[in-house]
């Protein structure tokens, strides 16, 4: 076998690649971390963490990332910035080739691609993308101030956000396809409670409306009506799906929705070396404190691989 | 179905356990966490975290736990400190009977009872317990000043705590069944470098000597012979073993180790409610970020069970 660049290559840098990050570089594996945009993943969509236990007070999501980016270069991770093209995750040496034309091998892969926010496809989606159609509360909600914006979902993230957004907006309505939100219990309350929240239950949105930017929604009731809501921006905050493009997914195995099934250590079905960890994963719960468990569990397996550990 | 205590009762307040209640009491969900001694479980033995991400600078064990269980306090989670005697969980009222004789009842529970260090089993080493024997080298390192000391063990813990007991003892002898650390890289380069520190390796320690206290340990070489290594204590670091004994055994499927086998969401095999987290756990790796993950994971599957969160 031709001598691989890494030991470990790492690709996405959110709480998982951070944290198989941080435990490679104790590890003293020789270890890059590739990331296509900034470290955090999805956590840069998120106003406030409320949930990753032992930050008592909370901690908003930058902060949050910053910490654990300063962590891991502590103990020496080297990272990249970099977009990857395309992956060949067969045999001993692994290939990651860029978009640069740069070819990187290692003997591991730990695959942290994560997930991205899902798309309703409706018309008017696409072409009012970044024009009042947003999938990020957090990056946006400071150009809606005292205008009258929509949320789409019922989930921890829809109902998280659309409580954030009312620090700008005069008025949130929130649209959920049933009639109670799935969201945790102390985000209902939060929300219930905030006279600038409104709830239309039971509908969708089937057509976004505009010309130069966001005029108004269509919305579908579930029995069968439609009526327009004027709204300048709507927020589509209703799951993920995963970040799988530059994956070689013939050589992977996949839930329906293209999340990578893995065994319980993390590890990649008929492909030694290769794991995974974090939102790109098929599982339940998606949350920052799994993600960051996930990737400690991918690089410790990463190690046994590459035989660091005996034993 | 007779009105239950609680919707769920989480045994055990590790880093599992307050991270399940944490996430129990911000669903708002009628909870209680049962903790036999101090919140904390493994993590008090520990002098020093260097791994739990986003603590860029490390925190002692002590700090970590204090935070977290600060965390799930402030969204109202209520502790009760009590031993459990036993455990019924079959059936759709699940009970669990203190030792103080007291039942209280739960619709759901999740097991973080942890685990503890390992014992070696030889002469000597129950008599000697608190004399010189220690398996915490966080709890008993002071009383070790300027003497000599062994330790045993070479994994993560054995050579991070033998590390630690250099700041008091004179001389820590690390004697270890092989011949490499299992320790991560970092651990090992620390360890090679203090020059308090030496290796007998291929070896391990079959009596342990002393009248009042530890005088000396017998120490058995791989190729048969045996020498005498005099000492004052010697800490036992060599693994751990399930905190199962309270737990209804004939009703879960375990390893054979005794640790609880679960499914990927944290759910005990043919026990509807019931779930699992932490070190409890069968499972390659343990560490407190797994363990964090898995009481989310872990809650949110009882959440689901609770039909609190529907879909």
């Amino acid at each position: 076998m031709n001598k691989p660049d890494y030991q470990l290559i790492i690709i996405g840098g959110g709480p998982a690649g951070l944290t198989a990050g941080l435990y490679a570089a104790r590890g003293r594996i020789k270890t890059l971390l590739i990331e296509k945009g900034a470290t955090g993943g999805q956590v840069l969509l998120t106003d406030w963490v409320d949930n990753y236990p032992a930050f008592a007070e909370g901690v908003s999501g930058f902060e949050l990332i910053d910490k654990m980016t300063v962590h891991a270069e502590r103990f020496g991770l080297e990272k990249k910035f970099a977009a990857v093209e395309s992956l060949d995750l067969q045999g001993d040496l692994k290939k990651v080739q860029l978009d640069s034309g740069e070819t990187l091998t290692a003997q591991a892969v730990i695959l942290c691609t994560g997930a991205k926010p899902r798309q309703i496809a409706v018309p008017g989606e696409e072409e009012l993308q970044g024009k009042g159609v947003s999938y990020c509360a957090t990056c946006d909600g400071p150009f809606y101030r005292d205008q009258e914006i929509a949320v789409l979902g019922g989930g921890n993230t829809a109902i998280q956000e659309a409580i954030h957004l009312t620090k700008f907006a005069k008025k949130v309505t929130v649209i959920h396809r049933r009639d109670t939100l799935r969201a945790t219990a102390i985000l209902q309350e939060k929300a219930f409670a905030n006279e600038k929240i409104s709830f239309i239950w039971n509908a969708q949105v089937n057509e976004i409306f505009g010309k130069e930017s966001v005029e108004a929604v269509q919305i579908l009731h579930n029995e069968g009506l439609t009526s327009v809501l004027p709204v300048t921006g709507i927020f589509i905050l209703i799951g993920v799906k995963p970040n799988n493009e530059v994956l070689p997914l013939h050589q992977l195995k996949t839930d329906q929705e293209g999340f990578l099934i893995t065994d319980s250590e993390m590890g990649c079905f008929d492909l030694p070396g290769v794991y995974a960890a974090g939102d790109i994963r098929s599982k339940k719960f998606r949350q920052i404190i799994n993600a960051a468990g996930e990737g400690a569990n991918a690089e410790l397996s990463a190690e046994h691989y590459l035989g660091t550990l005996p034993g």
